[in-house]
């Protein structure tokens, strides 16, 4: 019987079209898969945990696939790194029962969107951060951001073109705060929309720009309405951070 | 009469063949020469803080240059910054004295050399830092770095190639110290010869690996011969972090 292999890697989504296999550019996925049938010299389906979009990054993200060759898994995650580009790197494999998916058995994730806010930008975080060079205020950020948390029907906050049905979900944390020149949103819930977090995001940013009011949020997340919320902000702020099963 | 103006600025080096205008390759001097003629409309000579060599990078470099057109400090970087490619950044500039030089009044230096102490691979420091996976006991190096600290002759911490006849600097401080995964050397003199931090860290690797022990440095110190200490650690890893005038 074929093993169940969790992945848990971590890429730098500059030069990719996302995590999701395209038949007109090149996504992580598709650099995993034909790593993986290098490796175990076998068809290889892999299941990610989430599609990320075009330009967006992962400190962590996990993917599984079934493969019959026997390779123990310490060795792994420096035989894919053989096959694969220096922006993905694979640093844990580990079998899983074999009803486990990356995507399905997932309870919780966390995003992190990263602002570079100084005046002039900085070389080291070019597609690495937003660079957003007006003063922002974190603590009403911050403040502003707790609408968010709790069960809700998040249908203003997801992109069109989505096929999810149910729109319902949970976030259980929504910080904002500063490290020096960085100001970091990070948000944990049981699921994310498509350009959820970006759309989120995005609205807070409408909030420090006055296009809306702080306490307009509840009414936006109740409109069940992209139209009632503020700009996507662009991907190369968005990093997935984190991975609970 | 014209302004001596000093301009401080980040850059990822990555894409550069050093500091230093080179005939067959793109400096960084140059991009910012080109820039500051644009933005001038004048022939512009720049002098920068130190040379740095190919894939070197800087936190805080510095440089300066005389300029008849009157433009207002505070609008010079804004005005640098469009016409310089994103991996070099512009964040002040500042009236000196006639008789400021960016290399000549420098009283102290600090370089920081930055390692992933990884098994893998992070994408996010691909060209940022060295990528060294055996594990390092971080204050064995910092208690072997003590030898480097005072004013010595460091002959043997000069790649050959170098024109300068003087080889006695003062090292104030050196530490080595851990932050998560990253091994960070920082390094303050009052000046540097040519590859002499990556020289030191190199040595201090060749301790890690016991090509060498740590009671041996002073003896390489006073040899005065390149041949007698370790190998050059990579530029990739290097940052010019503080310049002080």
């Amino acid at each position: 019987m074929s093993r169940n292999l969790l992945l848990t890697l971590r890429f730098d989504g500059t030069a990719y079209h996302g995590w999701q296999w395209q038949s007109n550019a090149i996504s992580v996925q598709q650099r995993i898969t034909e790593a993986a049938q290098s490796v175990f010299c076998e068809p290889i389906k892999i299941h990610g945990c989430s599609r990320t979009d075009a330009g967006v990054h992962a400190r962590m993200f996990c993917c599984n696939f079934h493969a019959d060759k026997e390779i123990p898994v310490d060795k792994i995650p420096a035989a894919l790194n053989a096959y694969l580009p220096r922006d993905i790197s694979v640093y844990q494999a580990e079998e899983r029962a074999q009803d486990f998916h990356a995507r399905y058995s997932c309870i919780k994730k966390e995003y992190v969107y990263c602002i570079c806010n100084t005046k002039y930008r900085d070389p080291f975080l070019e597609n690495r951060a937003y660079f957003y060079r007006y003063p922002l205020a974190v603590h009403d950020l911050h403040d502003a951001a707790q609408a968010f948390v709790g069960t809700h029907d998040f249908s203003s906050f997801c992109s069109s073109g989505s096929s999810v049905e149910q729109k319902i979900r949970t976030i259980s944390e929504f910080s904002v705060t500063r490290n020096g020149e960085l100001v970091l949103f990070r948000v944990s819930a049981d699921g994310f929309l498509y350009n959820m977090v970006r759309i989120m995001v995005g609205t807070l940013l409408d909030v420090a720009e006055k296009k809306f009011f702080a306490r307009d949020i509840p009414n936006i997340i109740t409109a069940k309405n992209r139209e009632a919320a503020g700009i996507t902000a662009p991907p190369q702020g968005l990093y997935l951070n984190k991975v609970f099963y």
